[in-house]
């Protein structure tokens, strides 16, 4: 299973159980032709994204997060996400929503939520183009993959938020 | 101007104006064949959308709306909106967001606003199949079309949940 399954499956879980209302956005794509008599769609291209790839509300406050993952093992290379993306995401924690990045080491079998505070204290730096490892591991937070539902990343979200138990769970 | 790009326009006014985070959700497709020669989406599917079109983030408040134009002069037809789009918006409001619908009645030339609130004390009775334009004028909100913002509809929000000015602006 890939990360973007993952997430989708435990956002239907959260749904399901009326815990949080996440979705992934649809991919952003221009549509140049279309065939009216079979309603198919013959000729479109992908969009560079504006936004995120995924958002929405979790015990009244407002969820935007991007997802991604790499084989790289000793850091995460930025340009995975598009500078679009991460503009996106530090305005929305202006505007008082809950940003962050889940990022999944696929060679590592190790998926990590990284906060948006602490990503943005990175970024400072413009130099940066890559998140080491060591920065995921010190500040970020382990997800563990389970059954049901595979990842679940709100419990992170609870501990940084909402007074969930802090013991770090590396 | 069509109702979608006056919200466009609406909201990118918003986004540069640091006013609010809010954007129109790519369309839901399926992709079923890609040149990949040409990155050229060459088969692909409309989806039946499992959510609204519009959501973002307003002072702190997740935000989600749907936005549809009626030719119709005395009610606005609910086979408009997808089942499935109007119990995604009764979620979020049961999750403490903000939730709305705009219908313009294009013949009429007016776009109002209708609160989720009202439109689900509404549908209550489930044999309701549109809204008469008489409720829109006595619960809903005219938002008024302008040249920047097009249409300003978070003026509406301000008097609804922010303690703006209960002028009535009908």
């Amino acid at each position: 299973m890939d990360l973007e399954n993952d997430i989708n499956q435990t956002n239907e879980y959260y749904i399901n159980n009326n815990i949080a209302i996440i979705h992934k956005k649809p991919t952003a794509i221009t549509i140049h032709h279309v065939d009216y008599t079979t309603t198919t769609i013959k000729e479109a291209y992908f969009k560079t994204p504006s936004t995120t790839d995924y958002n929405g509300i979790y015990k009244g406050h407002y969820i935007d997060f991007e997802a991604k993952e790499t084989k790289n093992k000793t850091s995460f290379p930025l340009s995975n996400i598009h500078p679009h993306q991460l503009n996106h995401l530090e305005s929305i924690m202006v505007h008082g929503g809950i940003g962050f990045i889940i990022v999944r080491f696929t060679t590592l079998n190790k998926t990590y939520l990284l906060n948006g505070d602490d990503l943005f204290n990175l970024l400072k730096d413009k130099a940066i183009k890559s998140i080491p490892i060591n920065y995921f591991i010190q500040k970020g937070f382990i997800i563990k993959e389970g059954y049901i539902p595979r990842l679940d990343y709100l419990k992170i979200i609870d501990i940084l938020y909402f007074g969930g138990s802090n013991e770090k769970i590396n």
